[in-house]
This record gives structure tokens, C-alpha cells and sequence, in this order.
């Protein structure tokens, strides 16, 4: 089954949703964001036109249901985000989506429909961008999210629930976001692999064994003020050099460690004139590893030089705000009928650990969890230089038509599509 | 003679214009800002009741006139400025221009007139914050502003010609804020030190010698950024950790070289996202010396350790804008006034450098200068700690005063008037 008309129209999709953007010229679509109202409009209306019921669900996800073959059958969700980080690329996430309404497109095209019905999920928000929080799509559809988060406020003092408003979403309505329990069958997810390992086994797709714990902090050095011209060099209790060693430390840190990934991606500086010494840095780190031990590890040591930094500074260090992800393994089963699907059409089933966290740690809570990467030229994301390849999205599309399939065979055979 | 009473008013006073803010909590009032209006109405308002003539100049600088004892007299300027840094104390050049409406207090309470005429200069920007360019209101008196600036945007995208236009003055008549060849006798500036010589000294008040030399320098490493999960750490070209390196070699040979202040004062990361390897690190460089060849010898040798650095990681450097400005002597016959008033008050005449640029330092150029320096109690300035002591006010005030009446001394002895 070759899918090149299927994929070709993927690609121009990816091509015209990355012109619904906050900034002119470049990719920029933070949660609840204006362009991501006429986005839903768009994707919403191609949805339809390929047969899904389409509903804006009470946490701003784009949801479009495939019914099943028989009322009552249970969901399997493909999903993954619509948002972007600021200059992103054309493909993280939104790829994922548009596979999943192609492989409806598929199945519709062929008259199939399956014991079970699907679910193509454009989750509002992954990045954590705005709220200084990712995941809060599929956390709102998981029933994860921290009621909490409703009262923070975006960079421009917008909180959560005012923004949620303006989207014309009822904050108080958030829990209705939530599947009933038993409902979903399964969860996949498809994204691009955001780094190198599949180019360089020469793969067009691979399956996701695990996702990498992830660590999340944000820091302040606070140390004093001064003028630049006139506070001697020995008195001052500069804030920015005192970071700027923390930075250079996480990068030595994670050099130092196989597989450990670490980066400060934010870094503020208060008052912020050329003619003041700092008085405040604040940065954010962001600390990964398959591993969780090793991450744990990482970071407890980071936090360490840190405050021994600042104490040889004189100048104070504290945590502002953390999380802390563990790795989470995919459904073994899932990840099967995944690698048997890319065997199947011709593939070599490369299994791999995520770097990037995804939604799909989130599903993974609350069902069964799979995914299926696509290489990434040059292991480029999070760059307007993103980039997929034809082939591979046909490929991938493919993989999903198939798994799709080998899931519907599965589920007969042994009955997990329950009724109850 | 003692002038308690005046010094507590102008203590007062600097409390008072210490609330007209652009935020709340926080001392901030940038060129132009809506604040600024405000304040000029009511020291303006002062000004009138101690008798001076108000205008507000083609370049929004606030200036009070008290007429000579004869027509056409030339003028003595006493300024200093009325914007400030981000989160800045309440002295730092108000302070001058209220002992400057002060000084007239006093001559009319004694019904004194002079042989020149005095006008008192509430420059409308120094610190440089808003448009990246400093001495604005000095520059536009003394007739020495680049008219390309008018076309230069602050953060917001708000050019400096709209910014005039907001204002209410029209950019196209900035030429109208010069003051005609001549008509300066000179010019004196009373400002905080904000160093610690004079408090290591004991001394309330000090004659400057010299303003420092300074450059600026704005540049940005620009590396590629990634994703934050997946880029491997050895394949990175992370621009932040770059400019940690950098941040840390200007301190490290500022450290190095007596009486060398050297400052990244600025820092900001593109695009800025906790999960994102920073693609771009723009920032600040402030580096002083009283030497210029000194200044200019450490701002070479940074730049050479910056293109190091940047070609070591496989980023790009380079310099956005650039601006150096000598160190400027004062004018020995005035300073030697303010040195015999200053004993005459009952200290001893301390002679300092000026580790801060100042208006003085432009108005130079155009007119004899003099600057007297108050006491910095721990040498705190550009911050909400700034303090003067209230003897040290009354000091200041006294030498103002005294310093006056030593010059009509000298015009009238050495016919200096002229009124032509």
C-alpha cells in the first residue's frame, strides 16, 4: 500500500499550519493563543472533511472522532501537540496530528471501520512555554492537571483561567477535559525523532521504548546592584557571574555524563542596564536522561555547585520552581504490533529512548502507550531548519495504517474492545 | 551661614520625585516616560516659586532661569538628570538639580543677583536605558546629537521621534535645545559619587578632577539552537554558554587591571524557552578607566577573548553598536573654585576621578566644567539603597553657594561677562 498522495497532502498541510503564527515570519503559537483559534478552524474543517466529528474539548485540545465499527467501543487516541516552542520548526507536533487524520483519511478511503474508534487529539499545549508548565493538553485529558496552575500568570500577568476565557474555555469546566476511565484503548503518539539516532542507523521511523526522564528548574541568583562605573570590581556580588559559572557548570556537568543532556534555554538579568551591575539572574534548567537515578544524580550535584557558587559570591541562591518527570516505558504489546507494522512494510524496527518528553508520558497514566518516531534531518528541532523527509512520512503513514489494522486483529482476537 | 532648613527641603523633595514612577514600588523613569511630565510640573511648579523663569527645551530638558544683574548676561548652567535606571535610588541626579534650585533659593532670600545669569538644567536622559544611547539631554544642549538617533526604537518599537512627538515636542526642532555659541560661562554639576572614595576619606563633599572614560558595547553570539532533550551535548553550539564564558573573562580582566571596572550589565537568550538550546546571546559590555589607554587596551583585549571564545564553540560574534568617550578633565580655574569654597565651608578639598559618565563629561565641549561630588554612604548607587547623608546635603549646598559668589568674584575681576 503506497500512501504518496496521502503524505504529499501531510507535508502541504505542515506547510500552512506553520503560517498561523504570533509572529510575523517566523513559528511562535503559545497555549491559547489567537492564531491557534483560526488553526482549530482550519484543521478542524479538514478533519470533517475526512469523516471525524470534531469537538474543542473544555482544555482548548482539537479532539476529531473516527466512531468504531460497533456504538460503544472503545478509543484509541493518536495524538500530539499544536503548539510550538518560539521560532519552532514546521513539524514538531503538528506532524503527529496530521498523520493521524491521514490515517483516518486511509480507512475512510478503504471503508474500513474498526472494532474501535479513534480519537485524533491535537493537544492545546506540550511545550510550557507560556505557564512555565508543559503538557497541559494531555495532562487535562489524563485528569493530571494541578487545579493550582489555573492562578499563574504568563509573562504579561495573564493568569491560566483569564487566558481560558478569552479562548472561550470555562476554567471551573477543566475536569470535563478528562476520558472516562476505561474508556481509552490505547494511546499512540507519532513525532519526529528531534535528534540524530535515527539518521544515523539509516531508519526512516522507529519505535519508542522509553521516554527520558526530564527534570525542570527554575533558579535565581540574587546578589546587589551596583553601578558599573564606580563599584570596584572586589566589592561587587554580581548576580549575572555568578550564573554565568552555574552555565558553564551544567554544561561541564553534562558533558561528563553519557546519554545526560542539560541546558539552561532561559536566562533573565535585573536591572538589566549596561550601566548596572546585576543584582538578579534567574535561568532555567532542564536536566534529561533515560535513566532516572542518573538524573536525580545530575541534578543534586548541579544544585550543589550552585549554592556553592553563590556562597563563594556572596550572593544568594535560590529554587524558584521544579518538576521532575520519570522515564516512562511504552506498552510493550503496542510497541510491538508498532515494530511488527515497520517490519511489515519493509523497514528495519530500530527501538529507541526518547530524548524530547512528550504527551505520551502523560497517556501513558492512564493507557497503554506507543509511539512511533520519524528521523530527523540532521537531528534539527526547536529551529525554523526542521525538517522531515517525504519518504519517511509516507513511511510513517504506513506503520500507522498497519498498526491500525494488526490493533483491530488484536482486539478481536482477544477481545479488549469490552463494551463495558 | 547655614543652610539647614534648605537642605531638609531638598531631601524632601528628592522623596517626593522619587514617586513619579512608570512602576509601582520601584523608582524607573526612562526617557520620555509619562512620569517625566509629571515631575515636570511640579518641580517646575518649584522652580517658579524660587523665582526662576521654566521652559522645557526642544529635547524635553527642564530649565530654570534666574536672570543676571544685567541684560544679555552669560549663563552658568547647574544640571543633572532626571531619568534614572530600572529600580534606582532616589538620588542620582535629581539630587543635583534640586541643590542647583536650592543655591537660587538662597541667593534670593538674600536678594543677591549675580554678574551671569544661572540656569538650572533638569536634563530629560543620561543614563542611556531606554534608546541605548546615553547623555541625550546634555548631548542635545551642548548641540551635539546625532539626529540618526530620531530614528532609533526602544524595546516597544516606539522610535525616538515618536517618543519626542508623545512628549509633545516636535523631533524636527531638536536643534532649537543648543545654546547659541558664547552664552555659557560654564557649567557645574553636583551629583552623588556613587563610589566609595569619599566615605574612605571622611570627606563630605569632593572636587572631580576628571570624568572616566567609557565604552559601550553591545554584541551577540550566535550559535544554533536545538532541542534541549535530544541535541547531543558534545554537538551543540549552545550561544548562552558562549556568553557565560565571556561574562566570566570580563570579570576575570577587569579583576586584573587597577582602577578597571568592567560590566555585562545585559543578557538576554533567543528563543528562550526552558526545553531550547539558546540559539542567540545578545549583551552589554561597560568597561571604565580614568586612562583611556587603559580602557581601550582592556576593551581590545576582551573583544580578542570574545572572537576566541565564539570560534573555540563554533559560534558567530559580533559587535551590533559601539560607542567610546574619552575620559574628560575639568576645568582647572573652576575646579580650583570649588576647591577654595569647599575649605572655605570648613573641609578639606578632596580631589577624585569619576568612575561614572556624567553630563558634565558632554557639556564639556561647549563650556568650562566643574562637578562636586557628595559623599556615597557604602558607595551604593543604581539601586534602592542609595543614601546621602543630610549634613553632607547642607555641606554640598554651602559650597554651591559659596562657589557662586566666588565666581561673580572672578567674572567681575576678570571681566569675563562680556555681553557680547
Amino acid at each position: 500500500m503506497l500512501e504518496t498522495s496521502l503524505a504529499d497532502e501531510v507535508l502541504a498541510r505542515c506547510d500552512e499550519l506553520a503560517t498561523f503564527s504570533e509572529e510575523a515570519g517566523r513559528i511562535t503559537r503559545t497555549f491559547l493563543c489567537e492564531p491557534m483559534r483560526r488553526l482549530h478552524a482550519r484543521l478542524g474543517g479538514w478533519m470533517e472533511a475526512a469523516g471525524l466529528r470534531v469537538r474543542i474539548d473544555a482544555a482548548a485540545n482539537l479532539i476529531g472522532l473516527y466512531e468504531g465499527s460497533r456504538d460503544g467501543a472503545r478509543v484509541l487516541a493518536i495524538g500530539s501537540h499544536l503548539d510550538t516552542v518560539p521560532d519552532a520548526g514546521k513539524y514538531d507536533g503538528v506532524l503527529g496530528v496530521l498523520l493521524g487524520v491521514a490515517a483516518v483519511q486511509a480507512l475512510v478511503r478503504d471503508g474500513r471501520r474498526l472494532p474501535f474508534a479513534i480519537e485524533v487529539i491535537g493537544f492545546s499545549e506540550e511545550e510550557g512555554i507560556r505557564f512555565r508548565a508543559p503538557y497541559l493538553g494531555s495532562r487535562a485529558v489524563a485528569g493530571r492537571l494541578d487545579a493550582a496552575l489555573m492562578q499563574r500568570a504568563d509573562a504579561d500577568g495573564i493568569t491560566m483561567a483569564d487566558a481560558f476565557r478569552a479562548f472561550g474555555r470555562d476554567p471551573a469546566r477543566i475536569d470535563e477535559a478528562a476520558y472516562p476511565a476505561g474508556r481509552l484503548l490505547g494511546y499512540l503518539e507519532v513525532h519526529i525523532e528531534q535528534g540524530p539516532v535515527l539518521e544515523a542507523q539509516g531508519a526512516a521511523v522507529g519505535v519508542v521504548e522509553s521516554i527520558a526522564g526530564q527534570s525542570r528548574l527554575w533558579v535565581e541568583f540574587r546578589g546587589q546592584a551596583g553601578h558599573a562605573g564606580t563599584l570596584p570590581m572586589e566589592a561587587r556580588h554580581d548576580a549575572l557571574a555568578a550564573a554565568a559559572e552555574f552555565v558553564l557548570e551544567v554544561e561541564r556537568r553534562a558533558r561528563a555524563g553519557a546519554g545526560l543532556r542539560a541546558t539552561v534555554g532561559t536566562l533573565t538579568v535585573a536591572p538589566g542596564a549596561v550601566n548596572v551591575v546585576p543584582g538578579v539572574a534567574r535561568l532555567s534548567l532542564d536536566v534529561r536522561h533515560a535513566r532516572d537515578a542518573v538524573r536525580d544524580a545530575a541534578v543534586a550535584d548541579l544544585l550543589t555547585q550552585a549554592r556553592a557558587i553563590a556562597a563563594r559570591r556572596g550572593v544568594a541562591f535560590a529554587i524558584d520552581q521544579q518538576e521532575h518527570h520519570p522515564a516512562v516505558p511504552a506498552d510493550r504489546h503496542l510497541a510491538d504490533l508498532l515494530a511488527t507494522s515497520i517490519a511489515a512494510a519493509g523497514h528495519d524496527p530500530i527501538r529507541l529512548v526518547s530524548g524530547a518528553g512528550h504527551d505520551a508520558a502523560v497517556m501513558a497514566d492512564v493507557a497503554p502507550m506507543a509511539m512511533l518516531f520519524l528521523r530527523s534531518p540532521g537531528g534539527v528541532s526547536h529551529h525554523p531548519d526542521e525538517r522531515v523527509l517525504p519518504g519517511d512520512v509516507q513511511a510513517a503513514l504506513e506503520v500507522i495504517v498497519g498498526f491500525l489494522h494488526r490493533l483491530a486483529m488484536a482486539v478481536h482476537d482477544f477481545d479488549l474492545a469490552g463494551d463495558a
